[in-house]
């Protein structure tokens, strides 16, 4: 009960401080942003300190040396904080803009403005960085944030919150940068319940994370689920660029969203493609999964299930399939993918858009790595996570993304008849 | 069990038929919603006869004649709804826009274009008008629409359904419309349960429904709730607009959610205008509730409760209020609103903007009537209803609130460094 009190009291405080932030001009939000820039690079050593906490008790704790990765704070990477939050920064401010306007005939001017969505939470798993992406995404958009990151990350993201709160110094009240200061699980499950304070909760993490919030929640969620990526290479692609741009989406970094984890081959070229290609990614340690006919052209390979059209791997294993072209990649997508990142490789403008028009996915690719999807990668500065959802933000969600709109109605005395 | 299988079949029917009805060009949608606009006017004895039925049991059930009435068809009101099909036709098709477009400095095109949300069922009570314009509005935006109208509409609704279908023909797959042929209550539960085809809900109607709905939804939902909407009259209104706007925003049509609740006015000017205005409402035979203020001034005004602050009365009963300025009346909203439409009167080049940023409704106005919220008036054809949520869609939704968007990226082999 002292909890529930207590986490009812952080998002209440937050609703309150939100509409100072709303009104706050875009010159004071800029300047607090790069002031947080400023002083985090002046705490490398604090933070490292407070880092190092987290990272020994999830080395007692026997966690996978790449979450471990995830976790660690670098003075390379504290750095890269500071320059997303002067990136954003520098970034137009999304609040009050008018996105359209038009004249009625009887006179009334309806336009449509740009603004803040109000209180927005995350609840968010390993990397510490989310916090400062967060907050700066959030304050540059008017918007009040509360930050529940993964209990592994504890000291580390309280750490950075109480430097961009220092940071923040007057020029925007406190209040509307909430950080949930414990790791009982059941604030979270208090947190779900404050729709009357709370206008948007964002998950970002592991499938049951995500599965246990939106079963849950009473506010509106934007799922962050995950990444079954494909690469679509067609009879018509640069088979060169269709090699660079598969290892690329594989190999780059294997572990997050935006991998490549099925790859499509149109079985006009599977014959010259496919053994160059896996071999490629069998020297680079890739576990191939094929289906019957991969097998036949390249018959080192493993043989697929059907439940490797659907996985995430987020490792060093591809799921490889022969198609009878666009039309049967763009069902396969339809069928396993996950909404995510799509590509075709193709030199056929009319297959390009067909595949474009067709694939109903956040990001949709023509001759370029799945990688690309990401909030700085698309030039949003960062990211508050990748919508895998349909409604209000799909794909990376940048500072518009975290406003919605209203209606401006300017008459002169306009009465309904 | 057979109820569920049937419901089911119904949203899995309408999840596979979206996609064709997504890639229809505009022209042939065009076609089909002026077809259906045709049949409608054909069938005017056919649809008043079914809707017989459903008026008949309405009276037998002792329904108010104000419910009675909106569930009448007259030839006049089956003409408007063929009007609006027509409107909704000749308004752009806002499938495959290209929202915006922008240049990486690697040389990615990134742009983000509109397109449909697939799969959107409404649930709604009374006026028979709404099935008509969201299977309009849902078929010109891409969508596919499953219809659940209240049982006291059910002839009507089907016999719409019928004609609407048969005036289709073969241009789109009449699957991409389900009606739920049953008034069991059962089915909306089958239905909140199916997010696995079910893209969006909407539920129109009453706050019970709303609530209902809301809990037990597993996809996005978007509410239309109610409508507690004020009127600020500031001390630098013309005082005899400020009379027009608020007595039509009352009077004109008080059952409907965009009809003025309360009516907030400045102490600088209450001595001067509540008087005649009061006057004027006692002569329409709106029933005043004021605070102590407002009793001063016009003592025979009943005595305002805290309730009366937040009720939706959908009736000739106003509550009224004299507030200290316009950061009063603001604040006013902000505790008491529903976030729907909100109104200033004022001749203040300052003190509108004021009123207008800081306002957090669907439709914040200056100098006109409330009653404007509505898709038709606002140009937008007809509408799927008024949002008061905040993400994706505010107040009247129209077509380009029933579509989202993805990112389409066009590369020439960027991968990731």
């Amino acid at each position: 009960m002292e909890l529930r009190r207590k986490i009812e009291e952080i998002a209440r405080k937050a609703k309150n401080a939100q509409p100072i932030v709303a009104r706050t001009s875009t010159e004071v939000k800029n300047q607090v942003l790069k002031s947080m820039a400023q002083v985090l690079e002046k705490n490398i050593s604090y933070l490292e300190k407070e880092n190092k906490k987290d990272i020994v008790s999830a080395e007692k704790r026997g966690l996978s040396s790449a979450l471990i990765d995830r976790l660690r704070l670098t003075p390379k990477r504290i750095k890269e904080m500071s320059a997303c939050l002067k990136e954003v920064a520098d970034l137009p401010d999304p609040v009050g803009e008018i996105i359209k306007m038009w004249r009625r005939p009887n006179g009334l001017k309806i336009g449509k403005m740009r603004v803040p969505i109000g209180v927005i939470a995350i609840i968010y798993e390993s990397r510490p960085n989310v916090t400062s992406d967060c907050v700066g995404l959030c304050i540059k958009s008017g918007n009040a944030v509360i930050l529940r990151g993964g209990s592994e990350a504890f000291n580390s993201n309280r750490a950075i919150y109480n430097i961009l709160i220092s940071a923040a110094g007057n020029m925007i009240p406190q209040e509307a940068i909430q950080f949930v200061p414990t790791t009982d699980r059941k604030a979270v499950d208090y947190l779900l319940k404050l729709d009357k304070y709370i206008d948007l909760l964002i998950p970002r993490g592991g499938q049951s994370l995500i599965k246990y919030v939106t079963a849950k929640a009473r506010m509106p969620v934007i799922k962050h689920y995950k990444g079954v990526c494909h690469v679509y290479v067609d009879r018509d692609a640069d088979l060169e660029m269709a090699m660079k741009i598969c290892f690329n989406a594989k190999v780059q970094r294997p572990g997050v969203c935006n991998a490549m984890e099925t790859l499509l081959v149109d079985e006009k070229i599977a014959q010259e493609f496919l053994p160059l290609m896996l071999e490629k990614f069998r020297e680079a340690g890739v576990e191939i999964r094929g289906c019957k006919r991969t097998k036949k052209i390249v018959p080192w390979v493993k043989d697929a299930r059907e439940s490797d059209w659907y996985a995430e791997y987020l490792d060093l294993i591809l799921a490889v399939r022969v198609v009878s072209g666009v039309d049967s990649a763009i069902e396969h997508i339809r069928k396993y993918g996950s909404n995510h990142s799509d590509a075709i490789v193709t030199e056929d403008y009319e297959t390009a858009w067909k595949f474009l028009e067709e694939v109903d996915s956040s990001a949709v690719y023509v001759n370029a790595s799945t990688r690309f999807t990401d909030g700085y990668q698309f030039g949003l500065g960062a990211e508050m996570g990748i919508s895998t959802d349909k409604i209000h933000a799909r794909g990376p969600m940048g500072l518009e993304e975290l406003t919605t709109y209203k209606y401006i109605i300017f008459g002169d005395g306009q009465i309904r008849k």
